[in-house]
């Protein structure tokens, strides 16, 4: 039985009896509308999820038409000009609350991404849009095939695109900054540069050392493990950590992700492979770091622009810790191994322990990005984001990129790919979006990773002992309490400030990073030299 | 690393470069605008679909305003003046085209849906979905206490909203025919009356023979079932019949719906019980019916509003005749009771078909719809179309329902609910939605099955002997290329008479039940007396 599904809703259209409203009045409408576009969004993205979980394949070709129509709603929203006379009109009002509280941070974030939102052509949008799906079509097929050329005129068309974006917010000092500036604000260029500079200064010759050691056995995860038996495992460690499953769910995917539709319900994904154990560890703690993130953020900013988290790097920074700094430790690993020899007792039974944590923290030169180790990972992203800047400055033409990404691997890494799907045609970036600020924020994510949790044990020095007893509250309370409640309230380099009372710093992941593979393979004194 | 979600859509004012537009760029402008808020309403139905099986609990408020901002945007868009606009200007277009055409169908089932939706003021439509929430949500806290005092306020409420919506329809014959119509068009309450009187005159001896029997053994049923088993077999049967699961799927639920949200995404949902094989096994097929229909429509119809069954009954019809017709037939368990029993030999090994096919066939009086058996089912509609009636008419006061409920039972069916929760609280639908036209559909579904089944018997004698080896492909193609493509095209008393020569008549449906339940209760002769 069905009746018509009747519902009506306020017209946006709809105006107040009198033409002089108060400031409240128009913050409660600015609201309205605000949480309108959250809706429409959180609507896309649940077609989204369903689209990577759950979704028959004959849905395909609607399911993209549906999730157009509503990201596109949500947009035009976005844009409209009662949006922005709202803003503009609160401007003042919000100049004079406090900064800090949730009213004036609203109104200045809304407007500011009002501001960036309508200096975008809408006829860009669309072009943007449907060249990057055609390009993304295109890329499935072309990297099995080992296709560069296939490629080519996309990418030479996806990189006219991205100066384009680019153009729309000029002045600036380079092309690649306005990207960057969208994923994480603050950012740019020139810093990244002076950033992944040093950085790598630091991590060739720790590379070098490390590679000099004997490699690390990780055939004990190489295993054929049962996969329920796996997913099972990795749920209940996410639901250890205090990823709150009241408020989320964990689903399998191809490629792991994890988004949130609203305060209470944010939702994380994972994959397993039979034949190797720490994909599913390794991408549930990662998204559970991001969804834990989501999760914390305060419930009043619900449905607003701040009630997310603020940027891709600040992003990176939580699925690191919990993937990397907590779920790569040798503490960790003291309290949950012997329950995971438990439920695989025949494959890890007389593994011991030194060696399972050796091997989930093997270090190699390698060409997959994704596959790589925390070590050398860095140098995958600097790679990347360096072929960015030659791209969009035009001193590397686009049928010159598999042989310069050739070159580059092997000045970075000592290693290079046989053939160009493992090489320039490995990540889906930048055949499906823009060339521009796509890479750096896992750089950065790596970075303050180490600088949040130094900042949380200076506060609770004990927090290394709960870990080895598989306890978390203190930790995550400390990362909720500084970090997830802001959501957006806070730009990204004043968030970083407040939570550690310094900027942005290389010191404390180094320090981790000669620490811990040290201890490892064995260097006393050769990590820690310079 | 997560990039501003930038799409843009044609916008819905967007205006041609000239004024005279051709008959066929309306058209596709027509197209254009009813796709939109095809696709809107099913971003809501998808986004519903969730709720009933994945979404975490914490994820229920924000929910509900979600569903509520799409269905909300929908109905803007259904109700555009702009599409009023376009569907007058095509109307004479559309009487030019043969009747039978798509587009002349298009034009004609649009216009008819607009000028009834732009009936009903924008101000009803608000309060009456908040009132159905409040009073859902109060209901499902009163059943389980038996509070009916607590819903006397809710119905009475809801008795006043569902009379205000058919004043928007006047003049009509009876309070409750645009109700009716809205579910079953071409109905009324009249013609339902006198079909009603009809089946209950013959229903009721029917009964009373059958009940005059030894009662049917269904223990077998109730023994404890592995539910992982029962889904997996279920699923099977889904398969077997036809629904196509890579333009489906098939996921648990508290109350089993199907949902369609492309020709491509026609989703099934299920409830196992542990205790109660039947449950799981005539769920699926009931709901199997509902989505092969909605899999059928011709995918040129796809997100118009020809795009999906045309009515109510005419649905029921369809999962009424698989759940039923078939799935409760001799015929289908010949095939498929070795293969149940092989999956469950400990619980059916020794259980004959016989008595397991006068099991799922059991007749009883009883005190809950959802659990009657198909002979007493239709009275348990009948006693609650009444009983609408009464209450729209105002001959019944709410106050006073419980009592009318229990009298009404104790005449059609000699039994009575001990309370109310399973008495007058026991269906969701007068507490969700309006009173009236809410529960025909079941009993002309019921009625329509074996007239459908007849005809396809006509032009196939062999189904039958196909079903007994598992065979259905004979049978969905005719239902699919008599009843299923056509979609919305032709209005239900058309289609009925288009595909059995006939209108709507209960004989070949109280002949499929004398000539069933004469066999199963053995009584030659006396159910087909008459």
């Amino acid at each position: 039985m069905r009746k018509p599904k009747l519902k009506a809703r306020q017209g946006p259209t709809a105006k107040p009896a009198r033409n002089r409203r108060s400031a409240e009045q128009m913050l409660v409408e600015l609201k309205r509308c605000l949480r309108e576009i959250s809706d429409l969004t959180a609507a896309g993205d649940i077609l989204t999820w369903d689209q990577a979980t759950y979704m028959p394949r004959g849905g395909a070709d609607a399911r993209a038409r549906q999730c157009a129509a509503l990201y596109g709603l949500a947009h035009e929203q976005a844009v409209a000009p009662a949006l922005g006379k709202l803003l503009d009109a609160l401007a003042h009002y919000g100049e004079r609350l406090p900064r800090d509280s949730d009213d004036a941070s609203l109104i200045r974030v809304a407007r500011r991404d009002f501001q960036k939102m309508i200096k975008i052509p809408p006829d860009h949008v669309t072009r943007a849009n449907a060249h990057g799906s055609a390009s993304y079509n295109t890329w499935t097929r072309a990297r099995p095939a080992n296709d560069f050329a296939a490629m080519v005129p996309y990418l030479e068309r996806t990189l006219d695109l991205s100066r384009e974006y680019s153009s729309y917010f000029a002045p600036y000092k380079h092309v690649a900054d306005p990207h960057i500036d969208d994923a994480d604000e603050g950012m740019s260029t020139a810093s990244i540069r002076k950033l992944f500079s040093e950085l790598k200064s630091q991590l060739v010759p720790m590379v070098g050392a490390i590679c000099e050691r004997p490699v690390a056995d990780d055939s004990s995860l190489r295993q054929a493990f049962p996969k329920a038996a796996q997913f099972e495992f990795a749920l209940n460690l996410a639901q250890r950590l205090g990823y709150d499953f009241n408020r989320g769910r964990l689903d399998l995917t191809h490629h792991p992700f994890s988004t949130r539709f609203s305060s209470g319900d944010v939702r994380i994904t994972s994959h397993v492979s039979e034949n190797n154990l720490g994909d599913v560890l390794f991408s549930t703690l990662h998204e559970a770091g991001h969804a834990m993130y989501e999760q914390g953020v305060s419930a009043t900013l619900d449905g607003t622009p701040l009630g997310k988290g603020v940027s891709a790097g600040i992003h990176e920074s939580q699925s690191r810790l919990w993937e990397n700094v907590i779920g790569r430790s040798r503490d960790f690993w003291e309290h949950f191994y012997p329950s995971l020899q438990r439920v695989f007792p025949e494959q890890l039974g007389s593994v011991p322990i030194t060696v399972f944590h050796r091997a989930i923290n093997k270090v190699a030169r390698s060409i997959i990005r994704t596959d790589a180790d925390e070590v050398t990972y860095n140098l995958h992203v600097m790679l990347r984001f360096n072929l960015e800047l030659q791209l969009l400055e035009g001193r590397l033409g686009v049928k010159d990129l598999p042989e310069a990404w050739r070159a580059a691997m092997r000045a970075h890494l000592d290693v290079a790919p046989d053939d160009d799907r493992d090489g320039c045609l490995q990540d889906v970036h930048w055949y499906s979006g823009y060339i521009g600020g796509r890479f750096q924020s896992y750089a950065i994510g790596n970075i303050l990773s180490a600088q949040f949790y130094g900042a949380a044990l200076q506060a609770h020095l004990d927090i290394p002992r709960e870990i080895a007893r598989g306890e978390f509250s203190t930790l995550h309370t400390w990362l909720r309490d500084n970090v997830y409640q802001h959501g957006s309230k806070f730009a990204p380099n004043d968030l970083i400030e407040r939570v550690t009372d310094a900027a942005m710093s290389m010191t404390p992941y180094l320090g981790y990073l000669r620490e811990k593979y040290a201890a490892l393979y064995w260097l006393p004194g050769s990590l820690s030299a310079r």
